[in-house]
């Protein structure tokens, strides 16, 4: 049986990595791509890499369509513009994976406030599995919708998940400090992300308020259930893909960065995509992988944490495909490793 | 009056952004460049970007010949092999800017420790004036020699010096994340440095180990007579040149990062070569130039304090020059503007 | 006497060029910027690095204005939206340096055919001088306007003149292979140059159609005084400054690589901007300065001439500077050594 | 039927992306992995992007033991070391594909002199099978031994040899002028490779005496039965991967762009691998992958052909995976796409 998949916002960075790995899976045809900006023109225009791999148009987005052609869809859409989507995708019975963060937070208010939009599926709304499947499988497993992770949250989340959950950091004024690669920022030509500009430069950007902090701590909480407070602050580095998170954290007992490694290892024993190691890991190790590698250090009082993913990937269309294998009961790294 | 100036160790990117000042100074002559490796070699051999501009070949070291050379020295030596030269640079009277770490500690056994290695130098090991000149003008002034700074303690004793003097902030556990160009690590071929390898990658090295935290701990107690301590944490990133340090602290009174931007300010209010900043900066601003830029932002409980330079200018040959200039009573911002 | 210098159209990447180089000459003062963009903005909003060393706000375009409070103009705008403000400047005998292609080339149909647009000041076109003072610098000298060269011409002039000129090169299909920095396409974000885009990628562009083949071929032809043609294919490669050309000539008479160098260096014996050299020379080495470093190696048949510059110092803002410096009979080093 | 596979010289760029293809490969299994330098050490040490996926330690080769453990060998040694070890592994009847140019040319004269060395298995000098499959796949699957291609060659032997073939095109003087990415300079730290000296510089080296001009020259007369001359210019510029080399050609007969890209596609028609466009590609295009993209655009009297591949793919490590799977006669593209 081959499932018949969709894209809805064909365009961007997430897109087309998420393509690249839809062809290698076995279980799956990619039926549509759908697109405002390109309509009508083969996907291998508008993404050369594909020359010859994928004969498919862009097209517009039409439910009826999707309901006779489309068994699982890709919501790649900007935020707030997604729900309205992933509302009537659900409502005609596509299991839908929503890259957007329209899905991933608990509190409404939050959202209003830091999205700045109101929400079109209010009713779904803070009842959505998570799609770390590495900590929320079994809600992902039963669910029709999944609302994939942030890139920046993803790196937060899985190591501090289990010290959070097992009370052996303080909750408080955790700080994370992450270094990303420029494809996080979309596909879309801005200033910002002028090669002249950003390229031999680093910068801080949306220092203490980025969206990104808010969903580290609510759905920590909601994995460890208690409540925890971030300092996020995002860096743009001059290369393509990847983030790196130093997460500095105050050990409540009397523990050392090898009794954090050991808590985190022994949590993700079984997970083929979380790598713990006593090397300090760079982007390189992770690059066009969905793994995530985690170490630890000790310093004069805290700890360092340092986790690495492919925002691209593990941070984003990795995360879909495994979080569809989830949904659809195959074996959870097809296509992936 | 022309100075004439020897550099000693003139292999590295210290010397050739040194010599690349130094051509644009009025006062100065570059007479002798040393080097064991290309010995004999015309500079611009070593440094093509140099050709034509600079007559000199490469010679070896020797103490008669610069005493009868050279009324300014310029030591770009490795850390250990520099204070047995400076020693005797300082007993035939030639004033001397070292850039290695021999001269920069207050605490000998720190130093031992540190750098694996005995000092050839005691007696003036930590009498030593540290240069910058921004917190240390006077010592600097009446000094034969000067230690000049690591890049990226300059980033955090600059900000810190301040807000540790007047009290403001709590003096244990500053975290200090900061952002390197690759230039940092020296002109020696290494895998580490090798553009495959760190490209496209970003990663932390020497987590709570690396030997400027002690370097910015002593000198900020030096600057505010307040003890301290630091957890540092440096990343290598995929540029040439440039630092970037997040400095995390916590404010003891109700201050808000506007109020510790205001005291920076205001402290270096006459400093030509010290921007204070509403923006976030990027390394970009600085690239190539003397400045260090500074901003603060407000975390939930903490404040975020941004800092950049050129780590081969301000971080080290810029500073240099603008040591010398102190030094020799020339306007400061001679050849640096 | 200090003379006061407008720059029309100031927020690319040539005017903050142009503005840090004139900062540093001591003949000039900058008493306007012009943008329609960031009107009223301070400039170094637009240009971070200028914090604190110009003050200066952007102001909309005036001719009474500039009548007023300029002596020399740097005129930054676009292809053919340059031409009708030149024409104000000059008939209000301000002294103009334009940047843009608007009079630049011989031959009016060619430039609408490349240009497609009208010209507003076809009564000057053809006649300008044409700013590589290396080998025009009396019709620089003596002239109210001077039409600065585009970046990659700069490169296939300078060598391949004295060669035409001399006759020692085949004049018809002549290769220029060019391979250029990001910011030669401008501040303006696109697609192309967006940097998850441009990096860890290279392309050709324009592959025979580009618009400084013909600036090439009528500008040696105007030097040499001999027709050629070229066959000029730019590549566009993931660094932010910097031109490389490789040009494939095919010699006449039995001359080898050594020979044409020698031809060459002859040539430009008493250029302080043009080093000939026997090694093979990187964009590195004349990275910010006005330099233009040649070599030449042997082929099968035919010989490879080599030539780099930074694109937006000599082949752009620095010669710029020293076209104004022969102009205004400066020494034409001065701001650029 | 798992085949056993041996990896010679495990530590380098080709190395570690065989191992990453070869671990996708349904038909084989990674036995021996052997390396002078990192002897006894875990590959994941040595190639941390492996970590958790293979557990198998660098070993010393001894050829009695890859006789019991190895059905099929990838020789990833230098030129000149690589024929003792491979004239060996051919003796005990392990069939090898070989990375050096050992076995590439057919003129021993030629070997001695670009390569100055003596050739320790002369005997099988010039009888071996070129590994690009496109051109040469019927001695592929026939042979125990196969040189895979030279990186360089690859993008000017496939376009080319269809039309030498035909007698379409000039056969002297053909420029191929290529830029490659940092990749290609091997894994050992070296000046010109080191990130501060390469990022933002382009530079062309081996000017003319290159040793894949030769291999050019002779694989081209091979496939085409015509000689030729090459004139090859190479060029590194700042990335980690990716070739595209711009080939200049002057038509026989009244031909033009789009007739040598019918001539190219329709030679290469059931060819997997080889993607003809009428876009110009970019080397991002074909990042990662397996893929051949060529275009072509009409010059005055020239016609430049534009190709490009992954240098450590296509250009190696990808082509070494389908020559085996010729060899072994399993399916052209597994493990490839």
């Amino acid at each position: 049986m081959t499932i018949r998949v969709g894209i809805v916002g064909a365009t961007g960075y997430t897109a087309i990595e998420l393509i690249k790995i839809l062809l290698r899976h076995p279980e799956v045809k990619i039926t549509r791509a759908t697109s405002r900006s390109d309509l009508g023109q083969p996907l291998e225009k508008t993404h050369p890499s594909l020359r010859g791999q994928l004969d498919l148009k862009l097209s517009e987005f039409d439910i009826d369509d999707f309901e006779r052609a489309v068994d699982c869809a890709f919501c790649c859409l900007p935020h707030a513009a997604s729900s309205p989507v992933v509302k009537q995708l659900l409502e005609r019975g596509i299991k839908t994976i929503d890259f957007s963060a329209d899905y991933r937070l608990d509190d409404l208010a939050s959202f209003q406030k830091h999205y700045q939009a109101d929400h079109a599926d209010p009713a779904r709304f803070g009842n959505t599995a998570y799609g770390i499947p590495e900590i929320f499988r079994d809600a992902i497993t039963n669910s029709n919708l999944v609302a994939n992770p942030g890139c920046f949250p993803t790196t937060a989340i899985i190591p501090l998940t289990p010290l959070i959950a097992d009370g052996l950091i303080q909750t408080t004024g955790i700080i994370v400090d992450s270094k990303t690669g420029v494809s996080g920022g979309g596909r879309t030509p801005k200033l910002n992300f002028h090669f002249p500009e950003c390229n031999e430069s680093v910068s801080a950007y949306a220092v203490g308020t980025h969206r990104h902090g808010p969903e580290m701590e609510q759905i920590i909480a909601r994995g460890s259930r208690k409540r925890i407070s971030v300092n996020f602050v995002p860096h743009l580095i001059p290369m393509e893909r990847g983030i790196l998170s130093t997460i500095y954290v105050e050990p409540l007992r009397d523990m050392r960065a090898a009794d954090f490694l050991e808590v985190i290892a022994t949590r993700y024993s079984r997970e083929p995509f979380i790598r713990v190691t006593q090397d300090l890991p760079a982007t390189r190790d992770v690059a066009g992988t969905n793994f995530c590698d985690i170490t630890a250090r000790d310093l004069n009082g805290r700890i360092a944490i340092i986790c690495v993913i492919d925002n691209l990937i593990k941070g984003a269309s990795g995360a879909a495909v495994q979080n569809m294998n989830v949904m659809f009961g195959w074996n959870e790294t097809t296509a992936l490793l």
